[in-house]
C-alpha cells in the first residue's frame, strides 16, 4: 500500500525511458489534502546533488502538494543545468497539477554527474499525472529502484489514521543519511513542525544508524506528508512512535537488501558513558572492512571488534572490554573469553554487543558484511 | 641489507616454530654500539597489544640494545599473561646479550587474541642470538612476514653513514600508523632526541600517510636504532631526509603488496586551505569503499571522489572542485568535465588530484583498491 496506504495521497509509477532498460524509473506522489503539510530531513553531505538543493527550499515553507522522484540518473554535480532541469520538473508537475512549483519537491536517484534526459523526463511527468491513483502506492516504490532487488513498503495503522512509506536504497547506506529516498505519508492532521520533530526523532534512531558502507550519498532524501485526510490529531507520542516504526522497517528492508551482502551484522554497544559514545563506538565497528570480511567468512573475529573500538575516542579501559558474537562472550575483560568455537554464525543475522563496561548508555548500529558481490556490484556499476 | 646496512648491528631470522607451517617467525636485531641511542613511533589505537606497551616503557629511556620480534602472533588482547609472555621475552635476550631487559623492545604480528607458544618463542630467542650476523638482515627481514608475500628491505647510503630497514605488513594499513613492524638502523652518530624528531617527521608524512583499508592495528610499531659507529654526525636535514627517504620507501612497498589488492591509488590533495584540510580529505577519499571498487573496476568514477569530499569539514565550495584520474580533469568546477573516456586505467598505478581550489596546502595519501581477493583473504584469515 506504501505511500497511498493514508486516505488524501494518489500516487502513479511509469516507466518514462530514463533507465535505457526500459524499466519503471518515474514515480509521483500527490498530497489531495485537506493539509498539506510536510517535512524533510536531508542527506549530510556537503556536495548536494541539484533535487536536495531544491527539495530543502520547498520544505522551509513547510508545505508540499507533490513529489517527483525519478531513478536513472541522481542529477548530482551536474551544475546550473542540473539545478535548471530540477527546477523544469518542478514547474512541469506544478503546471500539470495545478499547484505551485514551490510546494513540489523533486528526488532522484541513480549515477552521478550525468544529466538527466529531460526531454523524456518531463513528458512522464505528464503521463504519470494522467495515472495517479489511489492504488498507485506499489508502482511508486517499484519506480524507485535502482539496484534494489525488492522494492520497500511500510504501513502502520492506528485508530482511525495511517503512516506509511516507501524507500529505495541499497548500496551507501551511511549515516546522516543513508543513501535512500523516503516518502512517508499521513492522514493524520497535524502541523509542519509536529512533522519535523517526529521525523527527525525517528530517523536519528532508525535510518542514521543504518550505515552498510560508511559511504554517505549526495541525494539522501526523506520526506513526511500529512493529507489531515482522517480528520484525527493523534498525541505526538503516539504519532512519533508509528513513524518510528515505519522507519525502522524501511530501515531494515533497506540493509536486508544491500549490495552484495550475505550477512546482516547487529551492533549493539552497552555500558557506553554516553549515548554519543555508544553511536561512535558502534559505527568503528559497523565500518571496520577486517571484521565485515570476518563476518562474511563466518569468523567470530572478536580482536577485529576491540581493534575497532581502540579507534575512538568513547570513555573505555581496554582491560574491561567484553565482546559478544551470537550470544557468546568470546571476549572478556579485554582478552580471550568462552570458546569461540561455540558460535554459530550459520544464520543470515549476525548480532555483536560491544560491553564498554563504562557507563549505562546504548546504541544499535546495523550493517552488512563485506562480499566479494559487493565489490563486483560495485566495480561494475558505470561502467 | 636491510637493518645489517649500518654498521654496528647483527641480526638473525630464524623458524622458532611459532608458526605452525613451520616458517621464519622470529627475528633479532642487535645493536653493538659504540652507542645504542633509539627512538619509537607506536599504534594510536587504544587498545594497545602487549609488546607495544612493553616497548613504548623501553623506549622512554632512549636506548635499545636489542628488539626481538615475532610474526605468528600478536600477542594483543591478551591479558597479564600476554604481557608477562612480553617481559619474559625481553629478560631472555637480555640474559643471552648480556644486557639490561629494559633495554630490549620486543614486536610482535599476527592474530590476536592468542597467547604465544613461549615453550617455541625462548628457546628460538637463543636460537637467533647463536646466529647473528652482519649478514643476517635478509633473514630478520624474512621472519617477520605474515601475509607479505615478498619481504620489504631499504637502504639509503650517505657520506660515510647508512641508514637501512625492514618492514612487514600488508593488510589493515592505516594511519596512526599503518599495521607494520618497522626497524631501521642508521651508524650514524646522534643522540636519542635527534633520532626521535626525524622518525616522528618521517612517519607522519610516509606510513601515517599510508591507507590501505583505515583499519588501525594494535600492534604497529616503528623504531629507529643508531649504532654511532660510523663515527660520523650528519646534519639534521640530510639525517632527516635520509630516514624519510627510507620509510618512504618501504611504505611504498607496503602498499604494492596489500592484501588482495590489484591498484595502487595515489590521493593527492592540492589546493587545499591547510595541510590537515589536505590530510582529511585525502583519507576521505582512500577510506571510500564505492571509489575503491570503482578503481578496480577501472571505472574513473569522479563522482564517487566528490561525494568522499563532501563529508569532510574541510574548506570547499562543491562548485569549484576539481578532479582529475590519471591526468584527465573528469570533473571541473564540481560538474562534468572532459571526457572520461580519455581516462587510462589500464596500469596498476591510479593518480587522483583532488583540487579545492581554496588554498596552496597539499597532502598525497596512498591506498588501494578494493577487491574480491582482499575480500577471501580477510575472511579466511583466522578460521
Amino acid at each position: 500500500m506504501s505511500v497511498t496506504a493514508a486516505k488524501g495521497f494518489t500516487a502513479a509509477g511509469i516507466a518514462a525511458g530514463i533507465k535505457e532498460n526500459g524499466n519503471p524509473d518515474l514515480a509521483l506522489v500527490v498530497n489531495n489534502g485537506p493539509r498539506r503539510a510536510a517535512a524533510g530531513v536531508f542527506t549530510a553531505n556537503r556536495v548536494k546533488a541539484a533535487p536536495v538543493l531544491w527539495s530543502e527550499q520547498v520544505l522551509k515553507n513547510g508545505q508540499v502538494s507533490a513529489v517527483v522522484l525519478n531513478s536513472g540518473g541522481a542529477n548530482a554535480c551536474t551544475g546550473p543545468k542540473g539545478f535548471q532541469d530540477t527546477h523544469a520538473t518542478a514547474e512541469k508537475a506544478a503546471e500539470v497539477l495545478g499547484v505551485g512549483a514551490i510546494e513540489v519537491a523533486v528526488c532522484s536517484t541513480g549515477l552521478i554527474g550525468v544529466l538527466l534526459p529531460m526531454d523524456k523526463l518531463l513528458p512522464g511527468v505528464e503521463t504519470a499525472a494522467a495515472q495517479l491513483s489511489e492504488h498507485g502506492g506499489e508502482k511508486a516504490a517499484i519506480a524507485i529502484k535502482t539496484t534494489d532487488t525488492v522494492h520497500k513498503t511500510s504501513v502502520v495503522t492506528k485508530d482511525g489514521w495511517t503512516v506509511g512509506g516507501m524507500a529505495k536504497g541499497a548500496g551507501m547506506l551511511a549515516p546522516g543519511l543513508a543513501t535512500m529516498l523516503v516518502v512517508l505519508t499521513t492522514d493524520a492532521d497535524l502541523d509542519s513542525e509536529t512533522l519535523d520533530k517526529a521525523l527527525r526523532a525517528a530517523t536519528r534512531v532508525t535510518f542514521d544508524r543504518v550505515d552498510s558502507d560508511g559511504c554517505m550519498s549526495t541525494n539522501d532524501t526523506v520526506l513526511l506528508l500529512a493529507s489531515g485526510a482522517s480528520g484525527v490529531t493523534p498525541g505526538y507520542e503516539e504519532f512519533a512512535e508509528a513513524v518510528r516504526t515505519v522507519c525502522d522497517d524501511l530501515g531494515q528492508q533497506l540493509i536486508r537488501d544491500a549490495e552484495g551482502a550475505s550477512k546482516d551484522i547487529k551492533v549493539e554497544v552497552v555500558g557506553a558513558a554516553t549515548e554519543d559514545d555508544a553511536v561512535e563506538v558502534g559505527r568503528s565497528i559497523a565500518r571496520n572492512n577486517l571484521l565485515k570480511c570476518a563476518i562474511h567468512g563466518e569468523d567470530p573475529n572478536w580482536g577485529r571488534v576491540l581493534s575497532a573500538i581502540g579507534t575512538t575516542r568513547a570513555a573505555f579501559e581496554p582491560d574491561r572490554l567484553n565482546v559478544a558474537i551470537n550470544g557468546v562472550w568470546v571476549c572478556k575483560n579485554g582478552g580471550v573469553g568462552e570458546d569461540r568455537e561455540k558460535v554459530d554464525m550459520r544464520y543470515r543475522e549476525v548480532h555483536i554487543v560491544a560491553d564498554l563496561a563504562a557507563g549505562d548508555e546504548t546504541a544499535t548500529i546495523w550493517t552488512n558484511d563485506l562480499t566479494a558481490d559487493y565489490v563486483h556490484e560495485n566495480s561494475a556499476y558505470s561502467s
